[in-house]
């Protein structure tokens, strides 16, 4: 791989930071670096590759001569910056959801549907962090005989709403045990020992944005157009890694065994059939990694032509900062 | 309502010690009142209506002159005594799973099929705690047409894992607040931080013991035999609320609106539509009382007959002891 320059827009966040990690594990050769946020962080230091870099404010001009820019950055801040990184000639790989439908843009997950990445004009967008991993966990099931319905329950972690959700829980851990009272800023109620069935703002039909993700990103990741998710978004006290409850139905069959097989050799994916004696993954086993682990895949008890499985994948990593980064890779593989 | 002999069999367990607080909220008239337990328990005091009383080692003799004995006790213990209560002319109302399947034993939710335990022959069985907050949520939309296929997945108090349950959590977390190693005792993983996808024991078909039951006993509730639940059961980090996320089809169409008028009427239910501004309830909100709490129903999107739900009640009330003393509660009132 050649050197790269690359730039990452929003590098002082949880997702920012964990993209300077990646790139650093994932030995990309990068020549210029420019650590990039608004106004409000600029002047803060990072270190990247053992180098410290004073992070700088975020201007339409920041992008000449940046191979890459990875987004790490709100809706606003994307839409704002993503013309001006385009113009420079750079690619633009975006964690916000501003792009993800836009039919020019390429929603890529690369163990999926790498390729779409190829087909970019400038933007790229990161799927949706439960999606990608509920994606990973069924991709290789749907390429099988496509997913017709699925019926997806999530258990969200905390990350998902940044440093300040991670802080949120851990503060109001700390406070429950000292016998002190709660605060609570990031999460509308209180979320140690509770859970809260709602992430996103409801839409017209009563999901939520964030569930609504789960279907519309899905069709366009998995090229399948006539998929239907019912699906229900929850966060829960954990930390850094989401998991899935699944049943889906397939177009044909697929048995047990099948979908098994095609998961074990899945990229990206381990199934743990049998893992410290167990079938199944926590969240905490799959915290600080990339890959999406899938347990209990078994039938559909409502179907003959359905799967039911339980998925765990880092969120911060493979559901943000890591798929970006491997999209990244995938390009300068082959610039 | 006449003066009514009680027994609890497993007074000192979280179950059994919620069972005499509700018989007290009740206000059921009680004359004699006898807390038996194992031998372990034996000796120790509990308070009832006032009045301290010993707790009496279970025996076959236990029981004579009682007219209700509650079961707050696991398999073996309910298996061994429930001929000597019967035999004894009380009728047992079993918190266990040994009878919930016996054709001979009705399995109970008063809100639903109350008239069922009018035919019992000596047992009543109160049903999983899961199964029981789900039928009440969904019981009424299943009057208006069946539901032929359930889609659930649960988000479970650590309190279904009794006293020992509770502690084990608190302790976790007054561990890891204090930078301490956490202990493990009762549950398979670290449940502080972590959920966990498994409860009960797998069964021949994947499904674990605990899932089954939300298909097996749910048939029987709602006199609904050909219903059919894929179900994942996971343990959560909460204290005493069950949450459950539910999507299902009926065997004609049920609008969204009607859903909503028969659980806005439906005995036992909450429908929380707008609850300080919200339109669903949390685990933590329903802790400590007896009804079930719906929202956020919303139409299956995967099909034109279908719904999808959010419900949470209390486990250790609603789920377990309340139950219990509601339907002893029907049988003296008639009796």
């Amino acid at each position: 791989m050649k050197k790269v320059n690359i730039g990452i827009l929003g590098c002082t966040g949880v997702v920012g930071r964990q993209m300077m990690q990646v790139l650093e594990e994932y030995r990309i050769p990068v020549d210029r670096f420019v650590p990039l946020a608004s106004a409000n962080s600029a002047g803060s230091k990072v270190v990247f590759n053992g180098k410290e870099y004073t992070v700088q404010e975020a201007k339409e001009t920041s992008f000449e001569g940046l191979d890459y820019v990875l987004g790490a950055v709100g809706n606003g801040m994307a839409k704002l910056f993503a013309p001006h990184i385009v113009k420079a000639g750079a690619v633009f790989i975006d964690n916000s959801s501003s792009f993800r439908m836009d039919p020019e843009v390429p929603l890529v997950v690369p163990e999926i549907n790498g390729e779409d990445a190829f087909k970019n004009k400038g933007i790229i967008s990161n799927p949706n962090c439960s999606t990608i991993i509920t994606m990973v966990a069924v991709g290789a099931i749907n390429a099988i005989s496509p997913i017709t319905e699925m019926f997806a329950s999530t258990y969200q972690a905390v990350s998902g709403a940044g440093k300040a959700g991670l802080e949120e829980l851990e503060n109001q851990m700390a406070d429950m045990a000292a016998g002190r009272a709660l605060e609570r800023n990031v999460f509308p109620h209180q979320i140690a020992m509770n859970v809260i069935p709602c992430i996103g703002s409801e839409t017209d039909n009563g999901y939520t944005t964030e569930e609504m993700k789960m279907q519309n990103e899905g069709r366009k990741i998995l090229h399948n157009p006539g998929l239907k998710v019912s699906c229900t978004c929850v966060r829960v006290p954990v930390m850094r890694s989401h998991s899935i409850s699944v049943t889906f139905r397939t177009k044909e069959k697929v048995s047990v065994e099948q979908a098994e097989k095609a998961v074990s050799v899945a990229p990206g994916c381990v199934l743990t059939t049998d893992f410290q004696g167990r079938n199944y993954p926590t969240p905490l086993d799959t915290s600080g990694q990339d890959l999406v682990w899938v347990g209990r895949i078994r039938e559909d008890l409502t179907s003959d032509r359905g799967l039911t499985l339980w998925c765990c994948g880092d969120q911060v990593r493979k559901g943000a900062a890591s798929n970006a980064v491997q999209i990244l890779k995938l390009l300068a593989e082959r610039a």
